[in-house]
């Protein structure tokens, strides 16, 4: 599937002249391809309805029916903008900075005229009859230069491809998207909401929600403990102060919220938790036997977003991260950054997430003024951290000039299902935060010495990493992450609720999230109630099942049923859960 | 042990004269009793040393030997303040503002002198002789008037007891309350600390704090699940609104910290999870079949306490509390207030917490306009509390007019092993926050009606459960709420290490806290340092042991030693671990 921006930019001009064709008095606004597609802004005289669209697409597929070709205009041309008025303001504002202008037309050689000229900076193909895959997808509000002081205007979406194949795959790609949204499928699913009341962009996790976040916790902390790391848990401010010294106050302050002030303090809602552990660190006196200090949390986090900005759970202004920062010496960094990669192996592969690549950000010695000035520790650590991956066994692509400016980093790469390309776990060396807080620890002879940190971050925050899962699963999560993994049906309440409940109270016990459907409904609707609400496994009992005891399990979005019997039956689930497939 | 207030007046006078016996040129401050004993400020020449205090005390005794009684002088006496600023200061006020001004001496019978004349509204006893038992405690600093800005002056703390008995048994108290001190215990024991870099009054969780508190909050969502709350997490803010709404901005504002602004939002760290649960509940259409809700959270709440108020873990201001508010129908009250009962009373005895009283809080029908109007909802409210507590069997004390303006509500007091009352569980009925919410349900007949709210308490916050955990066992926790669990200890790392570290791993895969230590000491230091740090269980490993397998476990706090085999140990300390004793 490849796009061509060309393509899709001379598709733009296309739609503008097939819309004009049809509604002459339209007024023209931006029309620039997009990553994925083009749209056009307008001002219709009268509003335009979902059905217009088709309209449009069939006066587009008779304008690339001609030999018609996109043509720049010569220096002389004079754009005639008395209907135009947005373009009017644009080529005004450009004469007076004096900005070379251009304009671009679809000419037809045959007539020798221009049919639609347009104000363009260019960068589009030859012939308009290339245009053979495209569509006209949908229509949004949106303002004159993106201002909502500006004229409203109405913005069509389209695509455009240079195969039917591609486009259909595109288009494919778009209902993929929709049935994938997770903002779709955690309201369909009740996972999470937000209420302006309780501060835009800050998550309500639902009870469901908060099923499959507390598992995903559960392994985070085991492997926390597995590996050796304190769990801790640190205030959600810092003074002000604290984030001059750490540096995030001069370098970070438009992410981070507005300071409260209480007594003499200041107090910030906190963007990170690196300086907390430092607090930690720095509260006792360390000796070299001490290190590696390992410390993690799940710690809340704020970020201020511009609210345009906020996307579901994907970007929001308060998040929940599995964080983990270690104190190492000099001798310790391998083994340390060994150590915590088989950690992030290990909880990927829990999770059933797929590394697209390890990259190796390092410092541009080109470029040194960019990054921490010490190359002595420049070139140990990142000599450090290509042994690691070598011992280790990992292809890694290097990175020059990407690492951060206080260390170089190894970032895992994976590819969301919707062929995003994402970070999912990272770590970091950093020689810069334990000078600024002027960390110490003592060696074996009775010296002070500064420690290094290294900041881990495992599967990012709660709320993104469920956005990743429901997009990867449609909402099919597997047995052991579903908030609803059994659901008992009784045929009818009289006769088979007491079995029904003796299921229940077995599974219940045993931590599993079990209910029984004893409503007075139909059958066939408790079951197809049970598939819409996603429950992994529905188990329908009548006079039958009480007396054989001979349970059957439906599995959700599968034709499958099997039987089990009721002595085997926490046996069968303990084991489906311990699975974690 | 009676307290005499009086007493402990008279004895305060004595102190003041004792001093200016002893160092004439002593201005005098205020001298007042307190609830446990009384205290004078001074503002001495050359500073006091501790052993400054014993002299005072001879001096005291001195002075109470004699037939010496306590009168007030009578109007026309004049008071000569030529040497006492600070009572001169306040006469002056005194008479500017027309008050009544009073004096009262220590004199001597035998010749007819007044020996010490104090400003003085009085309260006091007769003979000086009866201030037989007292003690001079201790000196801390002090302001003028509790006014930094003035003189720093010297505050001698002591108390004076009836009898004998009573001296000791109070200071035995206080040796007590110095032993069990959960700010001396959390330090020791490296549960907690403060910083003011993340705000004063905002905890920080340590590693082995942390451990004490997950095992604390399994219990509780174990419970939570087991009793059918339906876990959820809000947001830490509230937009300023949502307070204005519910009330809390109008009657609790200077509790909470300065709003942050936010684009158009002002948001307000929360102090309580009542308003976020409200808008879950709002964000549906409810019908009466899916009543009761149960709603609950472990909560980060924000209360702006005076710096002068904080208090170790007792007095934060940020804590996280276990919530739980149920929405129900008015036909649902006694089952879930006995719902909540239970699910209380097993959570207490889990911790072992031995109830004190159950207090029913009633409005008062005299005084009606200091409680939410609704006559018929008050007198069906009250009935169904009673009946409650009646049906389940609970003596309770009725407290007339102690219910909030909003409800009746049921307390749990506990005393606390330091002598006091404390809340440590509440049920509170609102008919008012649904609707202040306009919250609402359909009932079988189709029509809208207001659900009532229950607020459920627990164990309050984990910060205050902590402390009274410290407090109530000197930091010596149960086994399976303890952080250090065990300590197996090498005799020689050479020989012995192997057979640790297979013990070692056994128990940390069955999630004990269990440490080898290989330091290079000797065995002595090793037990001793693991009794120190109150780790419950020692085991020393020598040749005998990796021979026989037969293990000496040493407990803490106790000589008890316990051979159990290596196979068995798995099983044992899994029992003790669920034993929760």
């Amino acid at each position: 599937m490849k796009f061509n921006k060309e393509l899709n930019h001379s598709a733009s001009h296309v739609m503008a002249m097939a819309v004009l064709k049809l509604w002459p008095d339209t007024k023209l606004g931006f029309g620039p391809p997009t990553e994925e597609g083009f749209y056009y802004d307008f001002k219709f005289s009268k509003p335009l309805v979902e059905k217009d669209l088709l309209k449009i697409e069939k006066q587009m597929q008779k304008i690339v029916a001609n030999n018609y070709v996109m043509r720049k205009m010569d220096e002389t041309f004079r754009y005639d903008y008395s209907c135009q008025p947005y373009k009017k303001e644009l080529i005004n504002e450009f004469q007076k900075e004096n900005k070379h202008i251009t304009f671009y037309s679809i000419y037809d050689p045959n007539s020798d005229k221009d049919l639609f000229v347009d104000l363009c900076i260019g960068g589009h193909i030859d012939k308009i009859k290339e245009i053979k895959y495209f569509k006209v997808l949908s229509l949004a509000g949106s303002y004159w230069r993106g201002d909502s002081n500006n004229d409203q205007l109405t913005r069509i979406y389209a695509t455009a491809w240079e195969t039917k194949e591609d486009l259909d795959e595109y288009l494919n790609l778009l209902v993929e998207r929709k049935e994938r949204d997770h903002r779709k499928l955690g309201k369909e699913m009740n996972l999470f909401m937000f209420d302006s009341l309780s501060g835009q962009g800050f998550p309500i996790w639902l009870e469901d929600g908060m099923k499959i976040r507390n598992r995903i916790m559960k392994e985070i902390l085991l492997l926390d403990s597995k590996y050796n790391f304190c769990e801790v848990s640190t205030p959600i401010v810092g003074e002000k102060h604290l984030y001059e010294i750490s540096g995030h106050w001069q370098h970070y302050k438009d992410d981070m919220f507005k300071p409260i002030d209480c007594d003499n303090e200041k107090l910030v809602l906190r963007p990170m938790t690196c300086p907390h552990h430092v607090l930690i660190y720095k509260s006792q006196r360390r000796s070299y036997r001490e290190l590696p200090i390992r410390y993690s949390e799940q710690s809340p986090l704020f970020r201020y977003e511009k609210s345009g900005a906020l996307t579901g759970m994907e970007r929001v202004r308060s998040m929940l991260l599995t964080e983990g920062h270690l104190f190492v010496r000099h001798d310790q960094i391998v083994k340390e950054f060994k150590h915590c990669y088989k950690m992030i192996n290990e909880a990927l592969e829990k999770f059933n997430i797929k590394i697209d690549y390890v990259s190796l950000s390092l410092r541009d010695p080109k470029n040194k003024d960019k990054f921490f000035d010490d190359d002595k520790m420049w070139n140990k650590a990142e000599d450090d951290l290509r042994k690691v991956l070598d011992e280790l066994g990992v292809t890694y692509q290097e990175k020059i000039g990407e690492a951060a400016f206080y260390g170089p980093k190894i970032d895992i790469q994976i590819k969301t299902v919707l062929g995003h390309e994402i970070t999912m776990s990272t770590l970091q060396l950093d020689f810069l935060l334990p000078k600024k807080f002027e960390l110490e620890y003592v060696n074996s002879s009775n010296e002070i010495e500064t420690p290094i940190m290294i900041h881990r971050g495992l599967i990012g925050t709660y709320e993104r990493f469920l956005a990743i899962l429901l997009e990867q699963t449609k909402g099919n999560l597997p047995f052991w992450l579903a908030p609803k993994q059994i659901t008992i049906i009784p045929i009818n309440n009289e006769n088979h609720l007491q079995f029904c409940e003796e299921i229940y109270h077995i599974l219940k016990n045993n931590n599993f999230y079990v209910e029984i459907d004893d409503r007075n409904e139909r059958i066939n609707k408790k079951i197809r109630d049970a598939q819409t609400s996603k429950t992994k496994i529905q188990i329908v009992i009548g006079d039958q099942e009480v007396l054989s005891k001979e349970l059957s399990l439906r599995f959700y979005g599968t034709e499958k049923i099997m039987k089990v019997n009721f002595d085997n039956l926490l046996d069968y689930l303990l084991e489906l859960r311990n699975e974690k497939k």
